[in-house]
């Protein structure tokens, strides 16, 4: 069998899906320098520093603890959960999707009491049932996924604070899939644990995710009666690795951290808000490109759209996985189908970091009208990427953004 | 600031190490190839599958459940105890070292009852003790460290699972810093849960921890009463991405298990038995060397010795951290120190993985030898590199060991 275990050859792929996105050359390169030790001196003192202090940049914060955790995004949903949370504690979760329906899931299996507060599927979670849910208890944190990319729903998180502020309690937001592709602001909203993906707009390869601890929580989790349940996500023994101290605690993946260094400088070289602005802009015009090919997005309230993954209803009569395989085929382009309750009836089309170019939204307009018409769907022809180059042209600052 | 974090320059070191190694051009190859998202095809029906078959062959298994987890290898310690571990269970933990030690305090934290079976820093837990702990007691897993790391003594594996037998226990075995270095043979012993970690014999970067479930353990994680506490290392809902159905769970650093896939592919091409034997072969020709030098090797019985990493008592009157300093500064070679009680009383030299060479010997005993002269340590000229060369010359089947 081995001997068909030949060398890697993958296939040149164009990564449209909420995550991961295809990465820059300078990336890749930087990924694979050479490999030092954890505990090299020039990376204790130099890599580590300045990978903290891009990161606290792309945060906005000056929280001491930000560092990025050693798993996918889903183990900063996990080390933002077990962190704070003792048994009994009361948990508000907004669920309004897979990942923040495994916000919930993964509070409970820290034993705390946790209040789901819905929305359907495509809608931010209500700040008032928010409000409501909390009454009268001891609420600890309020936990809120700011993209969820199940659905592509943008929530707003300032009002989730305001909530949290009335209940006494901590806020926890998941940036995976937003954190450099739309306004955060952790000092200034504050939020208390923040978390993302490194996968997503910061246009680095899934492996890390970078956290960042308020001043506030950080309290929470010294005064703990009990250990964290997990050891691995542990945030005050792993500070003492990032920490000052730069204590052993884990080994972690050199290369990803390599990687997200260069894809933190490549985010501050073009500047916060261009990066949002570049996103912004993108997303409206892949919208406008879709809307004129005759798709609809998912997420109706345009103020609640994600800039960063757009989520599309399969029309009547398409074989979504069909178009999905044929635009791999044929364009060598990945989009994704839909999560859970969502499976067969949405696509979900990512837009971000690097893959956030206006190229990029021209190209999957174009190949989407393709494989529309070969199921004998109805397109205008060309009117995606007319809508798309029109939107561009009339787009001021045009230069700025790519 | 900024402007100071400039493009990645990191040093050109010979990590010898208790991990990461320093790893073949091969593996920087195949990390840095064409990124695809984790639910393409390509990715899903050959690199999964492929890493899997490999996985098996250098763990000696055919178990189902056998995949890297997508963390440092003290994920795989978390994994392997809180899947089988429920709250009140009986863990009978051997511990003697730093890793051995964190196992019995992550069993803790998944609320079983440990007895911690000691044994003192550079022995072997005696499997007697074992026994005795576990008298009238429902044990559940006996848990051990194969290369404990942190000394460098090995324990002797299928004399735990007699005793594991006995006690009608699983045995769980930690072979992060042995497997492809030193025999492990998770059917033929059997093993009932083994994990590993990449960046040590297996000669990948950090950041994956494989590891392979056995049919009575993976009896026990099926009939759990509760929920496994952590959410990102519960390997039944994982294995629903990793096997057959290939359902997602979370995004896996790809680039990490491209370079997994490749340092596999190495390990298989040169032979699980040749690789062993190099690995001993240079152990024993370093251990020849440090001893012809006047140094002594902190494990005294060499039959508990790893065959991977080396730990060396530091000489009275001698500045371990000095001479780690110089080894870096004037060599560029990485070796390590003690951890925990053993700080500033041990080096630790890993020579494993791409770096188990018989270069990397004669060049890390010069060195030594160099170093501890600057300190006034009456070394015999030569004697170290002398030593391991007598060793190599009388070693037969020169050519089948590098």
């Amino acid at each position: 069998m081995n001997e068909q275990i030949g060398e890697l050859n993958p296939p040149d792929r164009l990564m449209l899906t909420p995550g991961p996105s295809s990465i820059h050359p300078r990336v890749y390169r930087a990924m694979s320098s050479k490999m030092v030790g954890h505990n090299d001196p020039w990376f204790v003192s130099m890599v580590m520093n300045e990978v903290q202090v891009l990161l606290r940049q792309v945060f906005r914060t000056e929280n001491r603890i930000t560092f990025p955790i050693s798993a996918a995004g889903s183990g900063g949903i996990e080390a933002a959960m077990v962190n704070p949370l003792e048994e009994g504690d009361e948990a508000l979760i907004c669920v309004n999707g897979t990942f923040s329906q495994r916000m919930a899931d993964i509070a409970e299996r820290a034993r705390a009491r946790v209040t789901p507060v819905s929305a359907p599927y495509g809608r931010a979670v209500d700040p008032e049932d928010v409000r409501r849910a909390g009454k009268g208890k001891k609420v600890k944190i309020v936990g809120v996924t700011h993209g969820e990319s199940s659905t592509t729903v943008a929530s707003p998180i300032e009002e989730y604070r305001k909530v949290a502020d009335e209940l006494g309690a901590i806020l926890v937001v998941d940036c995976v899939s937003t954190l450099a592709g739309m306004p955060v602001d952790v000092d200034g909203t504050p939020i208390d644990i923040c978390f993302s993906g490194t996968q997503k707009a910061l246009g680095a390869p899934p492996g890390l995710s970078p956290i960042t601890v308020g001043a506030r929580a950080e309290e929470i989790l010294r005064s703990r009666k009990t250990k964290v349940q997990s050891w691995y996500f542990d945030l005050t023994t792993t500070m003492n690795y990032w920490g000052k101290e730069r204590t052993y605690h884990h080994t972690p993946g050199i290369p990803l951290i390599y990687a997200f260094r260069e894809a933190l400088r490549m985010v501050m070289e073009e500047g916060l808000e261009a990066s949002w602005e570049r996103h912004r802009s993108n997303h409206h015009a892949f919208i406008a490109g879709i809307e004129a090919i005759g798709l609809k997005p998912f997420v109706t309230d345009p103020a609640r759209r994600m800039m960063t993954v757009t989520a599309i209803e399969i029309p009547e009569g398409i074989d979504g996985k069909k178009l999905q395989k044929q635009m791999l085929d044929e364009f060598d382009i990945e989009i994704a189908g839909g999560l859970g309750p969502l499976k067969g009836k949405i696509w979900r089309v990512g837009i971000m970091g690097y893959t956030s170019q206006r190229k990029n939204v021209l190209l999957v307009l174009a190949a989407l009208e393709k494989a529309l018409s070969d199921q004998g769907f109805r397109v205008p022809a060309g009117a995606g990427v007319a809508a798309a180059i029109r939107f561009f042209s009339e787009t001021r600052a045009a230069t700025a953004v790519k």
